[in-house]
């Protein structure tokens, strides 16, 4: 018993004068032993269920025995209550009850309970021993749970007025609540585990094989369930991504493209499994030795990473009352907003259940991949001359504004961030000669045209490439059909009753003059739909501050926008010069030796990338104190980058619609100025 | 007449009261008329040749004409002195000079061109009318010149007592000078233009057309003399760069890979000509309608953009008496240290030929292209653990000595700054099928292990990839080799009685705890080497600063760097997100908008990326006031960023061993502080 006393550096005391201090006491008085007879015993429990949060006793115990007999799984732990034994769904005879045993010292132990609580104000864990029928408390501390039963004792607590709303709010940890937003593997089912990657995008899901976005939305049309198995995707994969039930990529961190959009959508995404080496012409993939076939089917975890092989059974979330109400408090504690990065009805929809206050981010570009527009598009890239193109655009106009008019309604009352086309051009390009082919017939020219027209686009760094606001500048009348698009939907909504204002943001400015002529053409449009249509209506244009340039140059730009939304991943890609799609491998041995503390594409670099915001808050509020301040970069959900942004007084962040919970959260930590340090060190 | 009075909006005065404000008086005064009878004449002329700068008169004359006639070539003009009648090589009778015609107004004329020198202390380009044996002159101004004029005429006005040195040196345009430093076209040849593309490197230079550099170097090898004509150029293309007599690219900006080295090796280079098609397969390249094929003489001029079909003769340059003159006076001005990028002999002596004081930048992984040695690059790059990585670095380590060894004997006395290495290893690999299987069967291994490092190595942004110190901290083992190299030949060097202190630069730093790891590796290193060899020597570690995040945290990194050198390429990729290798078509468009008034990887973005130099001159210098500070990007060469660098206060600048007399030129006009403001409104 000395052994176990040793081993977890306890100490003990009566309990009828607990010190103020106790979970720090140190001196060790004296030994008690459990194993002196039958009226001896030893016991672990919680004080309430540390499972489901239930406020119910909850342990185990051992008559005559020493501590570490109740973990070492020797002797079967009885239950210390009499409802634990009814409950309890173990085979063999039922144990009976500390509180059929030893009624007494029962009796003392729930007193007991009480006090600890209502002096530490949360749930406890505490481990006792009973010495010829006297009960012996060695330690307490507040206990582990899972994110349901901290869920259901923060509300309890406040209910019972042991704690006020905000320290029930304090006392949530936003990662944990991600748990309840996801299906997640049931922890008792077997698991073949094949290998492991990153947990990209939370949730657990299973399918059969597939190794390219075409075959999982041929498969899923003919009812199966897919993974999406790729090395990286782009994209053109998203129609692919929609569907698959989960998706798995060798290459890439936890913020590529797959990692990114998997989130955005809430489908389960497990990256960056190097070990996995993926044949697209045979259909297999090679891990560790052993071989997946097309078709075989294998489970993600997308919370832990892992890959197994076979179907893992998952258990789905529910979203309890105690969810609601916590969210409640939430929202009356917290300043900054939470809006959801959203271009779809379902993406729109998800974001207003999970409370998001509008549209942070609106990325039109992913409206071009439908196969129905694709082609349009792609006519457009292949046009020679401006009026080619803009004949291209026309068609593509309808879908445009049907998109915009959906979304719009869906947000009805609320802001939509709408960012103007953002990718190079030649991401809509075909690859494969067939493709090529097709296009070529489509836009009416020869496939060597197309062949030519996408090496002429090819770019080295296509990060850093032509696209953003420099695809409005080359080919404004591209920016022209958006901004007709946004307007004529708002006009459509208002016929119908709807009111919107729009806020158009234009990409990847590094100059105000590149915002002035851009703005010009958004301006001139918005005029011509508002005389067109005799309606009237308020917009805003803005920009996104995601270069350092544009960081830098805040208080000349400000002069022209009257937003800003900080676009941190593209923002940190630059102030680093780290692609955030190549960075996964050699991140992992930066951690590793210590060079580097976090991710930061997953948590703000605080130190270069903030330093950057922090500039671009204070010159752009220089020239426009009035400014609206977002940042819709992947940050908006993480929340210790929440904290930051609390800190240099942004209005609000944006993330995927599934960590819209997490961040309203996170701000309500935020404004109440708790966790600050312990998140400044857990960094 | 009055017609050519207007045209030009001219003025007149009798001579013998020039205002101080001459050139800017406008009110006409009255007619006068050259074309009333032979005792009438009109003419142009110059107080010095603008040709040559000879200090002699210098200019036309017509009797009994009006200026237009000078000018419209209708009538052929007459010398104005015996001399230049002796002189004149054209064909025909000699015409009689004005010296001859008209001896006392001639007289006049002469004198006062002694009083227009002493009073505008320049030489004058004056227009005059003879009315009836009276002369008017109707217009003086400073004469436009060559560069070689330029020279002579500013350094024969010191001779002369007219200007001071100082005078002299701010009167040159660095810009103009570089047209003495590079052979230029025939002025008097016939060119059959083929097309225009960006002045990339200047220069000219004519050769047969080849579409590889694998064919540059064989055809060299035979004898015969090449134009290198690419797409775009890769590391890998080095060879055949090195040994063409000229480069042109179809993609690619003034600062494409292309661009960048040929200006480094001093050879003419046409950069982006968009309107050639380059076909590899049949080696054949449409050039607007016509076809070139390999084996065709072209002819490329740097200097201005043009492609000729055929040879077209050029001119040699030569450095003469003034040149040095001059740059003595610009020694003894500036502040600004000059260095030279430079990794070979040829480069180094080059470089020191043109006056660097040492060298900024030596690029190491420019000596791993050479056949012999990028086999072992190659090998390292395959090997699958730490060991083999060794066993291949060990056999890059005497090539590497060597190379380090001559360059610091040729730049003896002078310091020297290598740049471990820095681009991703996927540079080094090979592309080509062929290729591929002669690197499997050297290094041992299936052609199909090359191809799925390929793959794993592939990288969807390189620039922002696992390059520059990520290598180092991921394979540490390669800087180790490349720091013993560096210290071995240092060892070597002092045995044979030359002192060199070498600086090893670390590039891409981001923040300190990199630097400090890699610190570790070199001091390590050099402790070593001294130790086994018995001989002391000094050296410098220090980071590259170029990246925003770098520039921002510099204060920290200071602690550990006892250089930083402004890598003011990259830092220009990452502070704007504008890739040098892509932007090349969308920067035309741009700067035909008005968007951008200069290309900023030819001229610094000093709003931007220059506050981002700023700001890390001042944390630098707060924390190490003594740190090196010096900058290595391409703007080392251009005298505006020249300006710019000198007023935040570097220490030195680095540039192409070509672009050194032009540094040293523009420094010197920096620390007289002229131009500065004509500069700023240059651009």
């Amino acid at each position: 018993f000395g052994s176990w006393m040793n081993q977890r550096a306890i100490t003990y005391r009566r309990l009828h004068d607990i010190p103020a201090d106790w979970g720090t006491a140190v001196n060790v008085q004296a030994m008690v032993f459990g194993n002196m007879g039958n009226d001896c015993a030893t016991g672990v429990c919680f004080t309430r269920n540390p499972s489901t949060g239930d406020n119910a006793y909850y342990g185990e115990y051992l008559v005559n025995a020493q501590g570490e007999d109740v973990v070492a799984g020797i002797r079967t732990p009885q239950p210390m209550t009499i409802a634990e034994k009814e409950a309890s769904h173990n085979s063999g005879p039922k144990q009976p009850a500390l509180e059929e045993v030893m009624p007494e010292l029962y009796g003392e132990l729930y007193a007991i309970r009480e006090k600890l609580e209502s002096h530490y104000k949360d749930m406890q864990d505490m481990e006792f021993t009973i010495q010829q029928n006297k009960l012996w408390m060695l330690q307490t501390r507040t206990g582990k749970r899972t994110a349901k039963a901290a869920l259901k004792i923060a509300t309890d607590m406040v209910t019972e007025g042991l704690i006020t709303q905000q320290e029930a709010v304090a006392r949530i940890d936003p990662a944990q609540l991600d748990q309840l937003l996801h299906p997640m593997l049931d922890p008792d089912a077997d698991r073949d585990i094949l290998g492991r990657g990153l947990p990209a995008s939370p949730g657990a899901a299973s399918g059969q094989v597939v190794f390219s976005a075409e075959d999982a939305e041929d498969w899923v049309s003919h009812g199966k369930k897919v993974i999406l198995v790729r090395i990286e995707t782009s994209p053109e994969d998203i129609g692919g991504m929609h569907v698959a039930q989960g998706i798995l990529t060798t290459r890439g961190g936890m913020t590529s493209h797959a990692a990114v959009v998997a989130r955005g959508m809430g489908t389960p995404c497990v990256s960056g499994v190097g070990e996995f080496n993926i044949d697209y012409a045979s259909k297999t993939m090679k891990a560790l030795g052993r071989e997946i076939k097309e078709g075989d089917i294998i489970t993600l975890d997308g919370s832990t990473g892992e890959v197994m092989f076979g179907q893992v059974p998952t258990l789905q979330p529910e979203l309890s009352g105690e969810f609601s109400l916590l969210m409640e408090w939430v929202d009356e504690i917290r300043t900054l907003g939470v809006r959801a990065n959203a271009e779809t009805p379902t993406d729109s929809e998800t974001a207003r259940k999970f409370g998001a206050e509008g549209i942070g981010l609106c990325r039109t570009e992913h409206m071009f991949f439908d196969p129905a527009r694709i082609i349009h598009m792609r006519e457009m890239i292949l046009a020679r001359d401006e009026e080619t193109r803009r004949g291209a655009l026309d068609k593509l106009l309808p879908y445009q504004r049907q998109d915009f008019t959906e979304v719009f309604k869906i947000m009805e009352g609320l802001p939509v961030t709408v960012r103007l086309l953002d990718p190079p051009l030649h991401e809509f390009l075909p690859h494969t000669e067939a493709d090529m082919e097709g296009v070529a017939k489509a836009a009416g020219v020869d496939v060597s045209a197309v062949k030519a027209r996408s090496v002429q686009l090819h770019e080295s760094n296509p990060m850093l490439g032509h696209r953003g606001c420099r695809l409005g500048i080359t080919y404004p009348e591209i920016y022209e059909m958006q901004a007709r698009a946004i307007f004529e939907a708002t006009v459509q909504c208002a016929k119908d009753g709807v009111t919107v204002i729009p806020e158009v943001m234009i990409p990847l400015v590094c100059s105000r003059a590149e915002l002035d002529m851009l703005k010009d053409v958004v301006d001139d449009v918005a005029a011509e739909v508002s005389e067109a249509s005799g309606v009237k209506f308020d917009y805003m244009v803005g920009t996104m501050i995601e270069l350092p340039r544009a960081a830098l140059k805040a208080d000349d730009i400000a002069h022209s926008a009257s937003f800003f939304s900080f676009g941190t991943n593209d923002l940190t890609q630059t102030a680093l010069g780290l692609s955030r799609d190549d960075s996964g491998n050699f991140i992992e041995v930066y951690r590793d030796k210590g060079v580097m503390e976090h991710d930061p594409f997953a948590s703000l670099d605080q130190d270069g990338v903030g330093e950057l915001v922090k500039i671009a808050v204070e010159r752009g509020r220089q020239t426009r104190p009035d400014i609206k301040l977002g940042i819709c970069g992947e940050h908006g959900g993480d929340p210790a980058s929440i904290h930051f942004f609390q800190k240099v007084g942004l209005d609000y962040v944006s993330c995927s619609p599934y960590r819209v919970p997490i961040a309203r959260l996170a701000a309500a930590q935020a404004a109440l100025g708790t966790d600050e340090d312990a998140m400044a060190e857990s960094r």
